[in-house]
């Protein structure tokens, strides 16, 4: 049976994630959906994640109602034309969405799957692109979640543009916290959403996208509300408003969040804090004997899988309840071939519940008598 | 120029509406969104739903991310299938949507329209089930926000049931504030959001499908997030939990507004506020000379909407930003043939403030030197 949880919840999981007080106060209000002060409010968000990404002039931010997935879905609906194939990278299971969400929108696609420990290969993009020349359009995750694991972005953009195919990034767990500079990384278009690295509520997708090719695709979308096309001229032509009501309140939270996000010193600054949060995590558990999936070099400094402990008094539903009767609330894993479980560095947490954290499974540890922190089988 | 706003706005529009004090503060919390606390949430969301409509036992609410606009485009994806046809009964915007849906989804559709004053016609839908085998499903508006009109949905209801076909009903608008006894109207889905009668936050739609209705939609939708077949049947196998994030702060204050229309006394009491909210506004603006689109009898106590003065002095613009300043922020009109504005009975709003609306109605009009309300050319 679960503990009672303490009035302070830290939500270690990739987003939702834990907000800040000025971020969920943002949400007092109450908003005409089509009053000037909300239009304002839309044009400004718009305008400030064109900047993250330095896209001012090339690029245009499309806001879209719904989860993460809803803009990834959008993104590949409205980018790949009925005609178009994507050559999607896959390892883990936001790479396997991204197959499922081809079968369904009725998009050719061709796969190239790596291990859930091993990054998508520009080697085998390239490979790939020579050998198929029907190939239109590539996708990659930019982290992927399931894992951890950071793809290279960079290098996989470069092959895509000497290719001349146009390329499509689910930036969800990375954007805002790992820098992406559109003056240098060509993209026709870059997704990810309001809950994740800006640390505000869930709710807003949104995607980032090469005017230039955003132009080019009207008429694709497989699903009204899904065409980012339309959104985009929509709130061009209509002062900023949204097609379909927008989540007014998420909205707000999600620009007081943008404000805290440039208060911290933007990408550079989110992404030191959440450097440091991950070091202590990650430092803290080996120290405890656990052991991490991926080597550091290919760890993102997001979210962190651990091997389950082979010591068969670990119960991770124990362990987790017992984590978040200490206030600490964790995320289970999705590895397919290997048992895990996952703690987030990101959201409104610092050093000191990084170190709470580790004091919390500590006492856990020691509550279920487990010695042996170690997983069954070594990872390679 | 607008003038200043004042510290409190009243949102008399159809949703986003003003929420209350208790709702918005219910979104103050972080949740965990695969954590005990929230599945329990969706469980009890989804089950408040059900008993709305007397559905228990019958029906199931599927709840999905985005705006009521998402979820009528889910419903149709996943009800009809590529192989059906939809019957549309349009007289106004939404019914206009669904055709659009349709084009963009790929789904066989035929369309009886009628003006923007005239409710639906059940011998029409009688006339033209008969005439075309085709038509495997029928969709309908409850309340067409673009007037305010109320389409008899228990006439059309029973006529596509005699004719055995499926009815899909759009009640945004209605839902909470008209009764839907699902035991007396048969439908296979009725679509609605969490921001208009239920009085929540928007970013959230919903669905509730019949049971037994829903079971056969496997592999019919359109698009992945809009599959209210998958979404359905992975929160059931996954204890709650929902395909794709979702808006967990939404969700909470969505709880919230539905405790609170409980202790208002449910359908039946919100129901009886907003009639007496309607009432005195078109009480309150025919005095001053103002001129319904509608008549009493086809009103929905949701939203008005007013032919717009003949008078040369009267400038919606001025008007709209004046009314603002006086904290009052209204709608404006969406009829294709007249020139009109809509003011809203739903949210929370009181005698005092549809009193206080005519207050200021009546100081705008002073202001502008308007003294002919009544319309160009008077309503039939």
């Amino acid at each position: 049976m679960a503990a009672a949880r303490p009035k302070e919840i830290f939500l270690l999981t990739p987003g939702p994630l834990t907000t800040s007080k000025a971020t969920r106060t943002a949400m007092m209000r109450d908003w005409g959906s089509r009053d000037t002060d909300f239009r304002d409010l839309t044009q400004r968000v718009r305008a400030r994640l064109v900047a993250l990404v330095h896209g001012q002039g090339s690029h245009v931010a499309v806001p879209l109602q719904g989860s993460g997935t809803f803009a990834v879905e959008a993104m590949i609906g409205t980018f790949v034309p009925k005609s178009g194939k994507l050559l999607i990278l896959v390892n883990g299971a936001y790479g396997q969405r991204m197959v499922k969400i081809c079968q369904v929108a009725g998009r050719a696609h061709a796969v190239i799957e790596t291990a859930e420990d091993v990054p998508a290969s520009a080697q085998q993009v390239e490979a790939a692109l020579g050998a198929d020349p029907a190939i239109t359009h590539v996708a990659v995750i930019h982290c992927e979640t399931t894992s951890g694991i950071i793809n290279p972005l960079a290098e996989i953009a470069a092959v895509v543009e000497r290719h001349g195919r146009a390329l499509l990034v689910d930036s969800m767990s990375a954007f805002g916290a790992v820098e992406i500079d559109a003056r240098r990384i060509r993209f026709d278009a870059l997704a990810a959403s309001s809950n994740k690295c800006i640390e505000g509520v869930p709710g807003i997708g949104f995607v980032i996208c090469r005017t230039t090719a955003l132009d080019k695709t009207a008429g694709n979308a497989h699903a009204l509300s899904l065409d980012l096309h339309d959104q985009r001229i929509y709130m061009e032509k209509s002062g900023q408003q949204w097609r379909f009501t927008p989540p007014t309140h998420v909205l707000a939270a999600f620009d007081a969040a943008l404000d805290q996000h440039e208060s911290e010193g933007g990408v550079k600054g989110r992404n030191a804090r959440y450097a440091r949060n991950c070091k202590i995590l990650v430092d803290g558990m080996r120290s405890l004997g656990f052991v991490t999936l991926l080597p550091d070099h290919l760890q993102a400094p997001i979210i962190v899988t651990f091997h389950q402990p082979a010591d068969p008094r670990f119960h991770f539903e124990t362990f987790y309840n017992s984590l978040a009767a200490h206030g600490y609330v964790i995320y289970p894993g999705k590895l397919t071939k290997a048992d895990s479980f996952r703690i987030g560095c990101i959201g409104q947490v610092h050093e000191a519940q990084m170190t709470g954290l580790l004091d919390a499974v500590k006492t856990c540890l020691r509550d279920m008598g487990v010695t042996e922190t170690g997983p069954a089988k070594r990872a390679a």
